[in-house]
């Protein structure tokens, strides 16, 4: 990766991490329940893609992401008070992790010779995933089955991204231009209060 | 596969995927969030059998899940006040899936080299944990843990096929009597209502 | 595996198994499901160990894992009311089997030629996530991100493990001192009643 980019993987960890402890600690969860909750909603996205691709994940490769998300844990402890003042920055930092994340997935598995359907679906867990999980491990409904345009972003940016590479763009190109789709959509989204339907079928649980 | 197994599959992909569609449509999940709860709930068992055994998930290699999983959403979006008058259809379908569900995950777990209980327990995953999944994605304790004889039907017909295997049947033959072992059990188990003893030590929960 | 470590590893996984299928019977599961839970909480956390780690998972290679989840199933179906005064003596076993699955673990982790922060991880893995899953399973937030000191005497003692690993100890010696580092840490918090402090960030949840 180039620093560019490893600056943005850095700070879009961090984002991811923040948002994770920040849901454990409305839980309730101790320190370590709390970094585990940040570090699996950082890096479950790209874990899950690693797993099905059969390579070995990122993580466990370098411990940046590690360290990254006991700086996120400190930086709760310190300043946890005045993070509400910080939303909006936050909201920016993860939606520029969503964007690298999505087209670092999408690019990995081309790379590896996947056809480029798989590659949209690729980038799209290394996106949302980790947040699936980090819901699960809270105990609550996953919040992108339910709530904003975020998983559908990554889906947009991984096509732009993966149409881009098959018309032969350069590598950087494509994702400049797929991560830009992400974000914009999700910027977008959130602005513009764009939501998807919801089915509902009239029908009681079984 | 033969063209007769297809045509199973594609059903028992549908049907399973319209489970999971439906109970996400229950908690209200947008259209993004009731496709990936059917997609997870078809294919979910087959992918941790596939992780487990170290290859690659076969909806990696074949759109046909995706294209099947779209097909169900599309037609609860369209159909869903009718479904309920289909619900003895969409058992039978269920049932369909979990008995070819089965078997296949156990053949395939035979043909890599695994000994005979491997495989067993491999069809019942390929059979079962889909529906795991998806429990666990709306935030559900998982019915397969607490009612219906529906796992226990997987393991019956896994070791009925693994035995004819190992007695030297052919591969088809095996195929039809465990499959069938897995279609009788569960339908004879609902008809009359069997149920697996309930455990219950008088303890509160630690 | 030695003997005497096999007998630790049986007796560990028997008193994982129990905590499993205890907690599974408060929640009124049927035999099947506290079945299922109590195998998942005694192999989980070695399972995704050996996922992530691209190996085959150790319970699909010998069925003594299937086995002695039978027998704790059947123990607690047949002595299910006398359980509760053997609370002490099940501690004891459940923090022996933390020990030994976690120095298992890092050892396993370390013959890979990983690096020792991996090692670490891979260690608390393996003695902490099978009760994850099982929370997970139950529906309930992970214990061990709320309460008690128990991922963290993984931790430890992977660390410890690890160290004198590094530092050319015999493996025997690294085991016992690793396994030991977190048999005391864990007996010693709960004894003091040692917890980590909760994350509170005022915030609520988004």
């Amino acid at each position: 990766m180039s620093l560019f980019a490893q600056i943005l993987d850095f700070i879009g960890t961090f984002a991811f991490a923040i948002s994770g402890i920040r849901l454990a600690s409305a839980k309730r969860f101790d320190w370590f329940g709390a970094y585990v909750v940040g570090f699996v909603t950082a890096i479950g996205g790209g874990t899950l893609r690693d797993l099905l691709l059969d390579v070995t994940p990122g993580w466990m490769t370098n411990p940046i992401y590690l360290i990254c998300t006991g700086l996120a844990l400190l930086w709760v402890i310190l300043f946890g008070k005045y993070l509400i003042h910080l939303n909006n920055t936050f909201f920016l930092f993860d939606s520029i992790g969503l964007a690298l994340f999505t087209v670092v997935g999408a690019s990995k598995t081309l790379a590896l010779g996947y056809p480029a359907w798989v590659a949209v679906i690729m980038g799209s867990i290394t996106g949302a995933a980790g947040g699936v999980i980090r819901d699960v491990f809270i105990n609550e409904i996953p919040l992108i089955f339910r709530k904003e345009i975020y998983a559908m972003a990554c889906v947009a940016g991984g096509i732009v991204y993966t149409v881009c590479s098959r018309l032969g763009m350069h590598e950087l190109g494509c994702q400049l231009v797929g991560g830009l789709t992400v974000f914009a959509t999700r910027i977008l989204a959130v602005k513009y209060n764009i939501c998807l339907p919801v089915l509902n079928d009239k029908e009681r649980k079984r």
